[in-house]
């Protein structure tokens, strides 16, 4: 099947950025594009990843801008911006008349104000230019800024066979036509139909008779995530977005969805493991030390906590040294069940299923705990047997150690809670943050517990 | 807007539960029918995921099964199983009928093995029932797992008239038409076209005149995740799925890429926290001890090991005693640092961002340890000011300190790659795994270099 053009197996190599480079430092246009033109759009911002910002901007200036605009879109974000910063705003322009309004509101979002005004009035299509004016006023992480304008539409009165003829116009704007939305005379939102019942059915049914009144939109002030909910629950392409008056304004599509679920889950990954979100691998020394270091500080003021609360316990160092011995297991253990307890509360918030009153959650939280608390109870008690350990200092350890895990157990599950019912993002409750805090009680509780047991 | 049904507000209350359990156990049937038709199968499917498994029964039977068998599909796997115990095989078939095939093989593979034979004998439709039957040959995590039989397909010989009125057939059996398929006589995949080009082209053109030849597809047994992440960078909406001779097999569809997206974001975080995946805030306390309890226990041999260790530096207690206050801080440290870097490393393997050679990996790693470790010594040093700390303590703690953070940086780093390489899940790694570890290690290392430095 050679005649297939199988860009599923690309694999960026060292060899093709190499290959690349020296094209462009030979200024052999003409080799460059017949090389670049092979490849899928995603694969060349691939390539241009990996090259130095020179480099990328000359590719971007040879290449078609039908291609390049779509190669912007695909590009590292740092990346994108340094290459926008070596055009001009008549290039970038060029570029965004070739977007749909969603990413070419996304891309003009991204320069620095005084810029956005002058690519602004460089583009040239005026019902372009008003609606991605349109869509930069609309709030971050609404579903405003995630929609376009393109779509679909017909009115309620056309006839099948009218309507094939007219979206014909319209759908050459359009790349994927999920739904055809359906509106009356005031631009109100009141159905949609499929291409697929257009073409089965008859040409002078009149729309309102074929189209289904059925039809899931958002608010164009609802929240991101709350439209990516909405969306996977009822397995929806697209959705259509509307005003208060349920005029229709535009339409979000599964692809954007695609990619803020996986930032979502990025994002909420990251934070769990103690790192500010949006950074990768490959970022340099210094944005990682940006990410990293401020979660360790936090840590570290634990840490110092903890010495703090044992150099209260310092005299106990005569009579009883092997508490000591045993801090790092209390702060693990108390770390690690309050992430795990964090982690999942922090799932339930995200998937709407932490139903219940707050006495259940309590009661079936300290259930649990007190469960996996005991059979690590009696594990300890082992051990101190095994190393013939004073019994009273083991079941002192053995006790405190279970007190500690149902303490951190509450804490991990309602921080994120309390944050949640206070508009936080619960996910910072997870990581760092939930380990530092049940590292510092979790000690004291096992100094104090095991001193009323044994006796200082 | 009243005649627009606004299931997108759908809010679960008790309220509502309660009168689906009560018209339940009245046999209301008409007034419970009335009631459940207003919601979506997805809203249904909640509602019934609070029900008693004997009353949820008791709603699949009443209702119709082009409905039903939607609501199964969105049912929590768990509940899904028990009220299949309840249905005759007959039952299971005639539900499994109306559904696609992709769907229908995964609840019959959810079947126990007998009644996976006896549920498809009994499926009417030959065509359907042969359909799943080869979809249930495929391995779980294969492009063939994920795909359903329905599509729409055409021979490239075919005219633009001829394949609208053929495809208004095949067209009534898909629910959304994303591609059709171009194949040639042999049945091999050539090209795809979209409805939209077909309205837009002439009657009499020929498909081969008019598709593109430009086509994405998967073969069957590619891994889902590889899928995933094709469908992701590509935009694509739907992809065709081959066999080795390219003979078209199937379809994909970006709405279970969604699923896929979902469950892989989940289990990561899960298992970072330290938790079997697969658990949610609403299992029972057993099913959250046995996700827990395992992980609790790997934490506590490395706690214990903790204390093997300062056993082992028993008479340092006279010397310097505060060396032990400081061991919770070292094992924070060790496990946040080495936490970080795994996350960062296993969301770069899950990105294809990895690049470059182990060597200068290697050293950035140790660069940002050294970096990050250095702040953090320099912050020790002035709190052992502060609280009038012999000062060579000071440094003998501040430098061991550092070294322990580049170590578990590089654990943190290495320990992913190598168990990638090894093609063990590196997701593993984050979480308790790594923590652990580095704990023990960390302590170790701790007392090692202190000893060292104060000379002991």
């Amino acid at each position: 099947m050679e005649d297939i053009q199988d860009n599923i197996q690309f694999q960026l190599s060292n060899e093709l950025i190499e290959k690349v480079e020296i094209l462009v430092e030979d200024k052999n246009d003409k080799e460059l594009k017949l090389l670049l033109n092979e490849y899928h759009y995603a694969d060349i911002a691939e390539i241009l990843d990996e090259l130095d910002v020179e480099d990328s901007v000359y590719v971007i200036k040879l290449l078609d801008s039908g291609l390049t605009s779509d190669i912007l879109m695909e590009l590292d974000e740092d990346n994108r911006e340094d290459i926008l910063k070596h055009l001009s705003a008549k290039e970038i322009a060029e570029e965004v008349e070739e977007l749909d309004t969603d990413d070419a509101a996304d891309i003009i979002a991204e320069l620095p104000e005084n810029r956005q005004a002058e690519v602004i009035s460089q583009i040239e299509d005026e019902e372009h230019r008003d609606e991605i004016t349109e869509l930069l006023t609309y709030d971050d992480d609404t579903a405003g800024s995630l929609m376009a304008k393109e779509l679909v539409k017909v009115y309620e009165t056309w006839t099948v066979a009218g309507c094939l003829r007219r979206i014909r116009g319209q759908a050459k704007e359009v790349k994927r036509v999920h739904s055809i939305y359906v509106v009356d005379k005031k631009e109100k939102l009141i159905g949609r139909l499929s291409l697929k019942d257009l073409i089965v059915a008859k040409s002078d049914q009149k729309i309102s008779e074929i189209s289904n009144s059925n039809v899931d939109y958002v608010n164009v002030n609802e929240d991101v995530e709350d439209v990516a909910k909405i969306m996977a629950k009822y397995d929806l392409e697209a959705i259509p977005v509307v005003n208060e008056n349920q005029t229709l304004l535009g339409r979000i599509t599964i692809d954007d969805i695609v990619d803020v679920l996986k930032e979502e889950a990025e994002k909420d990954y990251q934070l769990a493991a103690g790192i500010t979100q949006d950074v990768e691998a490959d970022d340099s020394v210094w944005e990682l030390t940006k990410a990293r270091l401020p979660w360790l500080v936090l840590g570290l003021f634990g840490g110092l906590g903890s010495v703090f609360i044992m150099k209260g316990f310092e005299n106990v160092m005569q009579t009883v040294p092997s508490l000591f011995f045993y801090t790092p297991l209390i702060a693990a253990m108390a770390g690690n069940v309050g992430v795990q307890s964090s982690a999942i509360i922090v799932q339930g918030i995200a998937n709407d299923n932490v139903k219940g009153s707050i006495g259940n959650r309590l009661l079936k939280e300290i259930g649990l705990s007190l469960i996996n608390g005991l059979a690590l109870a009696f594990l300890v008690i082992l051990f101190g047997f095994i190393i013939k350990q004073d019994l009273t200092e083991s079941i002192a350890i053995a006790v405190s150690m279970m007190s500690v895990i149902v303490v951190a157990a509450l804490v991990g599950t309602f921080v994120p809670i309390i944050l949640d019912k206070r508009g936080i993002d619960p996910a910072i409750a997870t990581g760092p943050f939930i380990t530092t805090s049940n590292d510092i009680l979790g000690i004291y509780l096992f100094f104090v517990l095991s001193g009323l047991i044994i006796g200082f």
